[in-house]
């Protein structure tokens, strides 16, 4: 069989990370590496793959089966996405949960133009927390949601510390209130407040001369951000926050607790532990780029979301095969 | 919109748990249970929905969108699904996985040429625990997979012990054990023996002037049932029996152990916690049946699994509605 021929555009945390998930999918190969920076001055891991201008994949690129996206949300994705997926099959991890609706419709209207499929706010969360999030109410239609994010790194969060005067660098970690995780599991329907599901934890290095309190005080009254949680702040060196801080774990839980119609009572449970967000974010994209491209050999086109997408497809195994050896 | 109209076949346990998650999903109802038994003699909850004959059945009976099989796998549903995949649309929860090839391509084949749509193997495993097993191995290909049961009532054991000579009663549990499950959680993959897995807690009733001793020994020593397990036995009343014993709790968990090319670790746990296994088994059913149903009307036929249907078909809520709210 033919292998699966994937682009990848953006070189980042994500980028690196789905080219390191290909070499996990045999039955898939990195044909080309696109960036917006100067070709020349990156150094990718794949040995014999090209490293591309952007502006080649305006001019046009044969060859590609799926060109996975990996820029950011904030500003690169909302037009990267629409732009890309009238010439190619895409996927992206669009991940701005408000603005869904409107980035689906723009993607939507340019891959249906163009004849080609895509798939955006494919990974964890947008992705399969929302899976299971949605098929909870399904199976269990008289109950309630939960998710519980972390412990890991919020990239946001740590942003936010890192533009208050006085900070040199910041890491922020989202925990999940242990008690709320119990309550839940022990069937009892808790109704939790933002500060009862989760806790903040600062680890801050501060410029020199900077004020330790007016900087702790800036962070735990800072409205959204900090305001609503029971929040921590820890200050230490440069040298300790790239020591002990450079990784970038998270995970969480999806819960739905609900009841029978007589009042038996059930929980399903889906809780994801990672030593790398980028990195898992990463292999959930490429499975997803598999799907879509087989369904856009089937003659899909337009966009899509994880709800639309038959698990089979995620899989590089027959349904022979999976039917024998994983239902 | 118009509801789509459920029929059950058999009413026992499963038959009146879906009879029960109808009532759950306004967007479906119940328009007959029919039975193999005098339909005379069969008293149903929900009121003004005919009992019929199976028969009713065979010769055709209009106004059907998905009728539900609810009978055994182990002599019911072998004969049944092939038997009514013909003239209706069905769903059953065929759990002998070793048969499941067989099964899918008698059911095809009579799917197929009738023009409708079967949906087999249904439920919670095989089912959701098939979902999350398949999808693991998708998303981590280089992982272990580990599948723990209960704490639940084992049927299959249950009846195991009440076949043994002096026995008047008996209910088994199927209990995982938490060392091997915090092993997987702290990322050890451990390889684990049957023994190390589960262990097995007997509830018996002996029958009058039974020999204790020598109805534990059968038990314990019984080939692939009980002797590769640690077991415990306990004796008591009949009284005990049906005051203790009589829920069927059941649930599991589902764990997918992996890492990525540069060794970080992941870890996907899927968890069900279930007070009756009949009534979760038929709320997964039922929202299946709503999948069967739409998939049809698509034109669909032939036999498929939870691996060939896209979430969002489980859902009553459009797809815009689903993104906007869940993704």
């Amino acid at each position: 069989m033919e292998k699966i021929r994937v682009g990848i555009l953006g070189y980042g945390n994500l980028g690196r990370g789905v080219e390191m998930a290909i070499t996990q999918n045999p039955d898939m190969e990195l044909v080309g590496v696109f960036t917006r920076r100067n070709p020349e001055d990156l150094q990718i891991a794949t040995e014999g793959v090209p490293v591309r201008s952007a502006a080649d994949l305006d001019a046009g690129v044969d060859g590609i089966d799926v060109l996975i996206l990996c820029g950011g949300s904030a500003t690169d994705l909302p037009k990267m996405t629409p732009a890309y997926a009238g010439k190619y099959n895409v996927v992206d991890s669009f991940d701005n949960h408000a603005n869904i609706p409107a980035h689906f419709a723009a993607v939507d209207a340019a891959a249906g133009e163009g004849g080609k499929l895509a798939l955006i706010s494919c990974g964890w969360d947008p992705g399969l927390f929302s899976l299971n999030r949605m098929m909870g109410n399904c199976f269990l239609p008289d109950g309630t949601d939960y998710t519980f994010w972390g412990k890991g790194v919020s990239q946001g969060h740590s942003d936010a510390i890192r533009r208050i005067p006085g900070v040199a660098d910041a890491k922020q970690y989202t925990i999940p209130v242990d008690a709320a995780i119990e309550a839940v599991r022990a069937g009892e329907d808790p109704e939790l407040t933002t500060r009862q599901k989760h806790l903040r934890e600062c680890w801050v290095v501060l410029e020199e001369g900077a004020d330790a309190d007016a900087v702790r005080e800036a962070i735990v009254t800072m409205p959204n951000y900090f305001e609503p949680y029971d929040t921590t702040v820890n200050f230490i060196s440069q040298e300790e926050l790239d020591r002990d801080h450079a990784a970038m774990p998270h995970g969480g839980f999806v819960m739905r607790s609900g009841k029978s119609a007589c009042g038996n009572r059930f929980l399903i449970e889906y809780a994801l532990k990672l030593d790398s967000n980028p990195q898992f974010t990463a292999l959930v994209l490429v499975a997803y780029a598999r799907a879509v491209a087989r369904l856009a050999q089937e003659g899909q086109k337009g966009a899509r979301t994880v709800f639309d997408v038959a698990p089979g497809y995620l899989s590089p195994r027959t349904a022979d095969d999976l039917r024998s050896n994983f239902l």
